[in-house]
């Protein structure tokens, strides 16, 4: 078969591609990350890349999605770009996944550190003819139970032989729930380490923990590189139905995912990933078929129910995870199909289960989960809120790093602030909340979601001015408002919000908005009830409450009864890692939380049509 | 790197080395076990094969240890010989290792079975939006105990996707001390396997039971490959020690002997090797170590302490292992270092630690055990005997395969008896002590073990007549008496008993009966207040009691207190496999048995001096 070269920019990466395939396909070996949220099937327009040398047709579905000015800046589509020679491309930033801020964020209640794991320094001699003791009975005979009280690891026996042995010498065991999990040279009783997984369909964060003194030792996320295979888990799944080896590949991507994260946090702590003992894992049930190894169809298809959602034990050496092999490692159960482990962790992290105010903690993102209740009564349902949040679908759309555009306020004219204070480069998920918020009270998106034309608005709304008028134009067959000129943003290119996107937005924000209003009709109370509104998620701090409330995202609420959480999931991991009683407390709320199914209510039909309406303050 | 191409007949299988490579070394590929006791270093002189075509250059030491009418043969050392041009080689099967037969005869008391393995029938149904329960909480909730009393292997979660699922489907769960092990589609309750495993320096051998009847499914053996290696335990070791990767490389062959063995006894008995949830292994600690992956060089020095002799459970999983992955495997600890499992395994097969008078039971074999005791007292002791019992370091030795001469009577003339009644080979153990107790009792073999020469025969013994006499010749700078004339042999040589082979066969039976003689003295006891010696290893029931008597090997007793057992290690691993309550009484036992040590004692040394001697009947 004959081959094509594609050299990679700014990276210089470079690899080999069969004729016939895609440039999307080829960044796949070399780990860079292009969006494509449809799962490049030419749908989403996400995969933007920039030829920079040679020249290859359009294809049909290129001609449709890509503006005229774009294809003059040779900017195509890798899903569709399919080169029959050589070619250099280059990667352009506001189309790679990066990192989302929020993710590291963690918060949560203080936890009284009681991770279950022990270690016991063990004095050896040097064996004689007259006392032939084993290196393993030594061992044994100084930990303090008897013998036939604990069971090993064979990981631990395979240590046995890096053990010096002798005199004076000293090794350390390590033992979880009554096995010896680990033997080391030497005294190292400090070094007690967990990691907590957070495995998000979009990004994966990992948190080290000391467990002896419950710090945190280090942070890092990744995207979930299964995203080349679509943004959200219905394509996830159809890759697994469909592709020969499917389930397979994007199983190994998430332990690759996981791999990668574990080592960088090590690295960078100067731990090493043989000392991390212990992991807990979250996220929702398709991840955790996913990273399991388990086919999700049935969770793809009516009724939707999972092969496994109670709680899983493995090794990590099982799972091919490169913390020590013997690490005892925990995927919390799910609450039910589509809440997984990810919002029963987000529960802990938040108390509502202690709580005596009612509290409605939202997880906002493209599968997100809602949790209201107190410690009375616990409800939950899920989101299927899709990829506007995190700035995909969207026309000039973006991930939250530097150049997006995160905040919009009108004085005369309209101001941004830009992440990292650069020059715009598109409009990320609290830009875009923000922008369309500003244009609701500015009255020029009426509360059904209409964007006024030009004339319209200079007839209705004469008193915004010239300045803010003239940012109506039209875009193709749709209005659209520009937020940052050619002259103002970073690409040459206007940076607007289109009509599109502000339906986008309402389809995201209603069906959240509709699922906390069929918990509150379920538990019989009304939005004043609600003390708190916790608001976890990709946002993070980034979103103004204010903003929220007026395109009712959330309960018109004081904005003092508002609060940013960060990655809860994230948070609830790690209280599980640290205490054994807080995991087993985790099993426990599972069986207080009841899952309201939306499926099937016309209630719910009815809400979501109210909720979709932007409301009349 | 040149190659060139070694074709090896009658087998037709062809494989490449490169130039300075020994045939020897091109076995090793084709899975051809040539004999090589001395570990590749041109001493012992067995690799011998034929060269059929092709003609290289013969080395130094082929020139010492083949004789001249071997070398016209084309007779050529394995392991010496590299050829610099393709070469077509003949294997002799009298220095290819096969299977012993006795390896396969296991008796021992019968055992009430209790394996500890359940198996559950669980009954599906089709979940629905209205009762949307996961698979396994469908399978957890039929099963005995609550959820939470039970744990969960993966590899049970990993079996999920293959389970159809909807009413009227079953399933069957296996359990394992409280854990989920395996899951499988219908109803498999009658499918309950395990599998005792032997794992002797020479030979493997293993053992398909039914873990519901007891009754034996099937058995197998097969050369250890690593005899490639070298013969004993110490050549192992040494081979670990010195040659990089020389662990790794030996543990997996391990691991591929007890893999290729668990097959095909599973394909033969119609099993599926899935369906193998439970093994016992037994063997001695170097072979524990291999099997382990665990460096052995603390066995190989002084004081010869091992890392590990305990009890050791893991996972087949865990090791490769071609059983179910979940499959519950435990390797029975060692008494002492030299007294391995499979002598503890002997002991509980035997009963010794529940009969009323004294038992006396040895394991001949190139690393036997003795055991000496009732149930008041056991001691143990270990054997070096070497390997002449199994016909190595013996002129015309050979394993008890077909051709072999297994007993030997004098009538007038030399009588033979060989196995399967061919033309005789060469000489196996069996074959070795007749010949050594007949001359012996003949006087052409003095107490103190010299062989007469043919002049001194004919004028002590003219009695014998010269059919006998004549059978007595110079073989070198020995003497050597002729079993087979080139006449009767089947290889047109003569095959005889050297005086050298009286000389290893002295120091074989020395070493064993002095063991027994310093257990005897330990408990303060005399021959005739032992009430049965057993006999196990190697030789199973094909020596007679009379001819290990004559030589010294075993106590001077009436032929009815002699009982040969077989794989009495291979008999005691089954009824640890068929039977908690055993297996728990082996780790009991072990610590009751008191190995009584013979290295730096003195007493020991003037034992081994008398035993050497022939007993004067």
């Amino acid at each position: 078969m004959e081959r094509v070269r594609i050299t990679f920019q700014p990276e210089g990466k470079i690899t080999e591609l069969p004729v016939g395939g895609s440039v999307l396909e080829a960044t796949e070996p070399l780990e860079l990350y292009i969006a494509s949220p449809c799962g490049a099937e030419g749908r989403c327009g996400r995969c933007r890349v920039r030829v920079l040398d040679g020249s290859i047709p359009y294809d049909p579905l290129e001609l449709e999605l890509l503006r005229p000015e774009e294809r003059e800046r040779r900017i195509r589509l890798a899903c569709r770009l399919k080169p029959s020679h050589d070619v250099v491309v280059e990667l352009l930033p506001e189309y790679v996944y990066v990192q989302p801020r929020a993710k590291l964020e963690i918060q949560g209640p203080a936890v009284e550190v009681e991770s279950g794991l022990e270690k016991h320094l063990v004095a050896l001699k040097t064996p004689t003819l007259e006392d032939p003791v084993s290196l393993l009975r030594q061992i044994h005979r100084s930990l303090p139970l008897k013998d036939e009280e604990y069971r090993l690891d064979l990981e631990a026996v395979k240590a046995l032989p890096r053990i010096p042995w002798g005199d004076g010498e000293v090794a350390t065991a390590t033992i979880w729930d009554g096995t010896i999990i680990a033997l080391e040279q030497g005294d190292t009783r400090r070094a007690q380490y967990g990691v907590a997984v957070d495995i998000g369909t979009t990004t994966i964060a990992c948190f080290l923990v000391d467990l002896i003194t419950g710090e945190m030792g280090g942070a890092a996320a990744k995207a979930n590189s299964q995203r080349f295979f679509g943004d959200d888990v219905v394509s996830r799944i159809k890759y697994t139905m469909e592709k020969q080896e499917g389930l397979g590949r994007l199983h190994r991507r998430l332990i690759k995912d996981v791999n990668a994260l574990l080592t960088s946090i090590c690295q960078e702590a100067g731990v090493s990933p043989d000392q991390v003992y212990r992991m807990v894992f979250v996220g929702n049930s398709t991840m955790a078929h996913l990273f399991l190894g388990l086919d999700p169809r049935s969770l793809g298809t009516a009724p939707y129910v999972p092969l496994a959602d109670e709680g899983i034990e493995f090794r990590a050496g099982d799972l091919g995870i490169a913390a020590n092999p013997a690490c005892r490692c925990s995927f919390l159960p799910a609450i039910a199909s589509w809440v997984g482990s990810d919002a029963l962790a987000m529960t802990l992290a938040t108390g509502i289960d202690e709580s005596e105010g009612i509290i409605l903690a939202i997880d906002v993102g493209t599968n997100g989960e809602s949790v209201l209740g107190s410690r009375k009564e616990i409800l939950c349902c899920s989101n299927a809120a899709g990829p506007a949040f995190e700035g995909a679908h969207i026309a000039d759309g973006m991930q939250a790093f530097p150049g997006a555009i995160e905040a919009i306020w009108i004085e005369e004219d309209v101001h941004l602030k830009t992440i990292g204070g650069f020059s715009p480069k598109g409009l990320c998920g609290s830009g875009l909340i923000d922008a369309v918020a500003v244009l609701l009270e500015a009255g020029l998106i009426e509360p059904f979601g209409r964007m006024l034309g030009r004339e319209e608005a200079e007839e209705r709304l004469p008193h915004l001015g010239s300045s803010i008028l003239n940012r109506l134009r039209r875009e193709g067959s749709q209005n659209m408002f520009v937020l940052a000129t050619e002259e103002e943003s970073e690409t040459g290119l206007p940076i607007g919000l289109t009509q599109s996107d502000v339906r986008e937005l309402q389809m995201a924000s209603g069906a959240i908005a509709a699922g906390c209003r069929l918990l509150m009709r379920e538990m019989g109370i009304e939005e004043q009830d609600i003390s708190a509104v916790l608001l976890a998620g990709a946002f993070g701090n980034h979103i103004r409450a204010e903003s929220a409330v007026r395109i009712g995202l959330i309960p018109c609420l004081p904005s003092d009864r508002v609060h940013f959480i960060g990655n809860a999931a994230g948070a609830g991991a790690r209280m599980a890692l640290l205490s054994r009683s807080v995991s087993r407390r985790a099993f426990a709320l599972r069986e207080r939380i009841r899952y309201v199914e939306q499926a099937g209510r016309p209630d719910f039909q009815d809400l979501l049509m109210e909720a979709i309406v932007f409301p009349e303050l």
